[in-house]
């Protein structure tokens, strides 16, 4: 099934806002109805293809399958762009502009990626690997003259290899979530990573945008994952990876990961996997301020046992009930919520019988209160559903966008205050109040990250309008000592944050990797690094 | 403190091997007494110091200290080479080549180190950085035609920074092991890394080589402990580090680490800490084969709970006992020990206790026997002597030389046999027949390393003798699945195997770093990668 083209997910999971949220929306924020949904995929305009015959003819030979290669409009419109706020709001306004490939290919092997890459080359045409197309930060929008082709990898979608002893699978980058885990699962194994892209994004992307899921605290996050990799470029195969641990040099694998189709393609990518659990159980907890639940966090971070999921809501997301999308404007909510936690366990029915103990007095000891598997139940049933509440919101004419960053445990609680007041000064002084809610999405022994979400009216020119909040926001987190990414990635959006977070020295490493890897620069130019 | 400048360690704690042990390695390997010991260190001849006045005043400036730059034959040799055993037979020897610096340099801070760095391209020098001196693997013999300069980092030697809340610390580079857990300690920290050189190596050295400590199952290796690291390159400074984890682009701290001063000399290290251990024990448990101990290894490693120090002998190490180096000849072995493993909890009362409980239940569960603390406390009281023991079994005349390799679970079984019988038959060959001795020392979810040690008697020309042994034991590695280095690094001596472990493009994106920060290649030329 392919994704909506103009938003997130099943198109037959859309469902419009309850009129309970329609009015808050109204009533808090001045959110006034949009006349008019997306148009219809095949009203908008796109500009005509412009392969050169040569260049056809070449793409045509590195794939061996005759549909490998594809130059309708649906197929370039549906690879177009990645699902940020913006990415969405251009293309529901039809807006077509020069960051539409001339072509999708399909390749079937890593060897046919090579090919096509080298076709690439030879033709002065760019390429950018598309997974499941979730990208929120730009990662599919290269800036580049050049014209450029869709690399598509789905049709790489295999399990390579099953290593049960060292517990490690060999997996191809189109696999989406749902497959990899279903694949794994049937033979009793689980792969543990459910980022909310989940559904629909890939273990290529998982890999070149280290991607974190909701269960990184028992699983850790998918760049912790990764033991071994294959990687096509320009210039050849790169296979990296020979053991969990190595004094061999840098990490080459730690070079790839993160580089988000800039320095190759990945084709194979070995993990780690885990015994499926027997045992699930997600709570609720509350605590009467962010700081409080922060302290508790950090403490089951520190000391352990680390719960499988940990999160938790600051007042203002608990207080709108996004922590349970599904929940958002229920007459249920207390006034004062204070601040909920969602605690899960996943394992052995001992280890979580042990781990769920041994951390339940430990929260009592930080001052929670337990409430229940009622909001665990409650996150595990809505978990993926908040890029649908997004389509809904923009539907009723609202702006809503997330954005992400982590630190240092003693710079959390500046971070926090310096991004939510960045956010909320510069949409208020734009005419737009807004509601800036927040979480702490995954927690380590030395820090931990932090997750915004904004939701506003969208003022006259929606994606202008964002624009300098998202700057603010950015500014606000080099400034407090945060990471302009925590599991977002850099793409073309985050790029000039990225260069200031890294310096000029790093940005120039990165660069001389990339002109050896990829001299012509094909590779999705403009992401991560400018173009030299 | 210097360390004994023709071998290990403080050259009070030198002993000779008791008579059992000489007439052991007489009637089993062959070894013959040889005439005498290492020279004096004046009597060794040195090549004078080629620095020219201008360059001899570059460095001087480059330095505040007045006795920052050092030409002295003493400090000179001193700073020759590392300390593996082809390093200590050629010193012992009095040979000294091109492979002694012109001269050491001492900065005191990072502006220094910089500052050195630009002396050194001006004036056409190397510089080679230099922590403990306790390279096993060439790491401080720069492959050049160019004059070079030790830089040592020993005045490099604070604690910069201490965040009780996120719990990391900020050391300098010069700090070795002992001083950086006093400076922690005395606040009720630790960092947990105590690798067998930890007495004489430095922090610095711990991040430039990937260092792995003997309680590594509980507190990790060096590199997964670092989260910032500040470093000095020709072309100025590179800060990486803003957050536990980050999806902001490759991780350009895993690019560092392992980079053994080819990319920089790393002048800040930031570390996580863990609280003081209230409790520790080491306790030893006996299986019937190295087969059924590494089986409960792997159980442990993969289900938990996991130990703080987790290593298992094969039968020949467990029957010579070096995994108790002090009892070494001892006749109150078993005639068949079986393989020894030293299992050890460190940490709260209760998490130790809980610890061992449970994990003593899986170890029962695989046929493992408990056998007491007495095995255990032996080997902490022997932990940092077995390079003491190598220098007396080279003053008896033996040839002793360790190396080490790691690999997936699946390919351990392989992967030792492969290595044994690679040194077993080349030294027999050549009409040295040796004791090769072999422990898991790191165990990983996925995978394990084995550290061999090797003993023979030396044949005629005891390096030239080593070397073949060398190369097929580097063959067999990689040949079996292997990484050429789990902890000890690449160097020279490991130049060529990893370069065909990461392939010719691994190698030219580590060249292209190399040249962006080092364009005149004046850091450590020719370790690691080979010149462009």
């Amino acid at each position: 099934m392919d994704m909506l083209w103009s938003g997130w997910g099943d198109p037959a999971k859309a469902a419009p806002l309850p009129e309970s949220v329609t009015g808050l929306l109204r009533d808090l924020l001045g959110v006034t109805p949009r006349d008019s949904g997306p148009p219809a995929l095949d009203g908008i305009e796109t500009p005509a293809p412009a392969l050169t015959d040569e260049a056809r003819a070449a793409l045509r030979t590195a794939l061996a399958a005759p549909d490998g290669l594809r130059e309708d409009a649906e197929s370039r419109l549906r690879h177009t762009r990645g699902k940020s706020t913006p990415d969405l709001l251009r293309i529901r306004a039809g807006e077509v502009d020069d960051d539409i490939p001339e072509a999708v290919v399909l390749p079937s092997s890593h060897d046919e990626v090579l090919a096509v890459l080298r076709a690439c080359v030879a033709h002065g045409l760019a390429a950018v690997p598309f997974g499941g197309g979730t990208s929120v930060v730009g990662g599919l929008a290269p800036t580049t003259k050049r014209s450029f082709v869709a690399l598509d990898l789905r049709r790489l979608d295999g399990l390579l290899a099953l290593d049960e002893v060292s517990r490690t699978a060999t997996l191809q980058p189109g696999l989406r979530g749902p497959q990899c885990e279903a694949l794994l699962n049937e033979r009793g194994w689980t792969l543990g990573h459910f980022p909310q892209s989940f559904e629909w994004a890939t273990v290529g992307g998982f890999a070149a945008a280290r991607s974190s899921g909701q269960a990184s605290a028992g699983y850790g996050r998918f760049d912790e994952m990764v033991l071994a990799l294959t990687v096509a470029t320009p210039e050849g195969t790169l296979e990296t990876g020979r053991a969990p641990r190595s004094a061999a040099g840098p990490d080459l694998r730690q070079l790839v990961l993160g580089s988000e189709g800039a320095l190759g393609v990945i084709t194979a990518v070995t993990v780690r996997i885990r015994p499926l659990p027997t045992s699930r159980v997600y709570e609720g907890w509350r605590f009467a301020s962010f700081e409080a639940g922060t302290a508790a966090l950090r403490r089951l971070a520190q000391d352990g046992p680390r719960p499988t999921v940990l999160r938790l809501s600051d007042e203002t997301e608990t207080f709108v009930g996004l922590a349970q999308p599904d929940a958002i404007g229920s007459t249920e909510l207390p006034r004062n919520p204070g601040c909920v936690a969602i605690v899960g366990y996943e394992g052995t029915d001992e280890d979580t019988a042990v781990r769920r103990a041994t951390a339940r007095e430990v929260l009592l000891a930080c001052e929670g209160e337990f409430i229940g598997e009622e909001p665990g139940d409650r996150w595990e049933h809505g978990r993926y559903n908040a890029p649908y509440l997004r389509d809904a919101l923009l539907d009723a004419g609202a702006f809503a966008e997330t954005l992400e960053t982590a630190a240092f445990w003693s710079a959390i609680p500046g971070l926090y205050t310096a991004v939510r007041d960045a956010l909320t000064s510069t949409l208020t002084e734009a005419g737009t109040p807004p509601l800036v809610m927040c979480h702490i999405s995954h927690t380590y022994e030395n820090g931990a990250s932090l997750y915004f979400t904004v939701v506003s009216a969208q003022g006259e020119d929606a994606v202008a309008h964002w624009a300098p909040a998202k700057r603010a926001a950015n500014d606000a987190i080099l400034a407090a000592g945060g990471t302009i990414s925590h599991h977002h990635g850099v793409g073309t959006d985050h790029r000039d944050w990225y260069a200031r977070e890294i310096g000029p020295l790093g940005i120039r490493m990165l660069q001389a990797v990339k002109a050896e890897v990829d001299p012509s620069g094909v590779l999705n130019p403009g992401v991560l690094v400018p173009l030299r």
